[in-house]
């Protein structure tokens, strides 16, 4: 079996751990965000890519779910002492090392697909991962303030001002003219399933889907994706203030209809919000209601091997 | 007093030490060797400046002369398993904190000078460091072997093959067009004195006085240079190497003869070779013999004050 996942960061990370214990011989190929790529002290950060092939790799810090286990923050303390800024992204001394070899490469001339594929060499994730693109696309959060609207990185958004901040709008800036990295429109179009983890459906999964040709050739399959949404909340981070800036209400029901019956065909929700299959917004979306917080691997291969089911079903 | 020193990396930096000891109220401006200076990983690494500017500035690992104090080596370990290369050359995790705000920086646009200065302002190290030159000069080895020539990075030849390779010829590449940084012909210019520590003759001293303007204004005032050779042997490192591919004896009158009496006034040796005094080639260069051994603080200040006393006597 040939599926295909556009993923985000932790939770889709997380998901993926649970979909390869469901599915051990499925041919797995990741598509991931690259929206939230940040360049800084002269690095190129790419965090969605980075935590799905530590988190697959075996080196992830498995308590905050991103970066790399047993870290030091040396070289950050370092750089501070230098002055340098920012002072609001976190990043552990191995962790330094993936962005200095990743920088390393692409200054040699290579695109970000190839370059996450030699770093994958030596994660061994045991998916393809391959980024959305090998163009540069930065999600950019329009905030309104009594000086007139200002614009900043999501991560400064996300990072230092735990979005607190309402965003007035969401930008994936550069994605109009980019172009999908070379094998994401192949593995879209051979999957015989298409899964969106419970990533963001805005920063995430929606700065996927606005690389021009993806969100076709997604929606051309059988697509099942699983809620970010549990009982009007988040599962982690702050989906919430992105849905609102889309205009979009924070439950499952909100999101699946934001995707649409023309993008997606199945959805899980968490049992709590069962009753978002009798939602006539939904109609001609298959909806079904399980157990859906990830608390531990097998809780999670439950989930994906449930998305798994309802796709076959659907397909 | 307008003190200018032609520095290498680890017997200039202790030089130093001994002269801000000895004459502790005096403008001391370092310029420093860059040909040593290589990319790394993607960043530039200025191993000359750093020693010194890490010396002065209380950073540095005492034992080894280079590098930091307390290091520890996770970014080394990490790129190996990214199979990045070279593999031979040693950075301790906050030193590669300075090569990453370094290469920073000159990305920005910034000079190589505007960019010692910035790090500079962290350490505090008591004198002006100012790089040779701004312009790319790299010092290479030209290797004879079966197969004909072939050329590498002096580091390379250094570190990796530790000098055994006898060099054919040693080249500062880029010397030739390099100009000197914004202000090293001025405080050569302005200068009471021109000291030479013990660094390396030809791949330190010898490297900056090839940058065009350099030798010429160095040679138009006192100056007293300090023996990196006792008793036919360099003091730390491997200089014979160097001496014999241009040619020169592994001796302090040698050197001596090397520089010549139109560039240097007056040469510190070791009392053991005080003979050097009676060497026809060292007529208008006058030696003096002192204790040369850098074995401590006091001593080396006592080397300093000896070579600020002949300066200024030859004044």
């Amino acid at each position: 079996m040939r599926i295909t996942v556009l993923a985000g960061g932790v939770g889709a990370a997380r998901f993926l751990r649970g979909l390869r214990r469901a599915a051990p011989e499925a041919e797995v190929t990741v598509i991931g965000n690259t929206g939230d790529d940040i360049t800084l002290f002269g690095l190129r950060v790419s965090p969605d890519l980075d935590t799905v092939m530590y988190t697959l790799g075996g080196g992830i810090n498995e308590d905050q779910g991103w970066g790399r286990e047993t870290e030091t923050h040396r070289i950050r303390a370092e750089l501070a002492a230098y002055g340098a800024s920012p002072d609001w992204f976190t990043l552990g001394d191995k962790d330094f090392a993936t962005h200095i070899r990743r920088s390393q490469l692409l200054a040699d001339g290579e695109p970000l697909s190839a370059v996450t594929e030699a770093l994958c060499r030596r994660w061994q994730p045991g998916v393809r991962l391959l980024p959305m693109s090998d163009d540069p696309v930065e999600t950019h959060v329009v905030l309104d303030g009594p000086g007139g609207p200002r614009v900043v990185h999501f991560q400064e958004w996300w990072v230092r001002m735990h979005a607190e901040t309402p965003a007035a709008q969401i930008i994936a800036s550069g994605a109009e003219r980019a172009r999908p990295a070379p094998g994401v429109l192949d593995a879209i179009g051979a999957a015989d399933v298409v899964l969106f983890p419970p990533s963001n459906p805005v920063v995430s999964i929606g700065t996927i889907l606005a690389v021009p040709g993806i969100r076709a050739a997604v929606a051309a399959k059988t697509v099942v994706g699983v809620s970010p949404i549990i009982g009007g909340s988040p599962v982690r981070g702050m989906a919430d203030a992105c849905l609102a800036a889309i205009g979009v209400d924070t439950s499952a029901a909100a999101v699946a209809a934001h995707y649409g019956p023309d993008l997606i065909d199945g959805w899980l929700v968490d049992d709590q919000d069962k009753s978002a299959g009798d939602d006539p917004a939904l109609a001609g979306i298959e909806v079904r209601a399980l157990p859906l917080l990830m608390r531990d691997l097998p809780a999670t291969t439950a989930i994906a091997r449930a998305a798994l089911d309802l796709a076959l079903e659907l397909t």
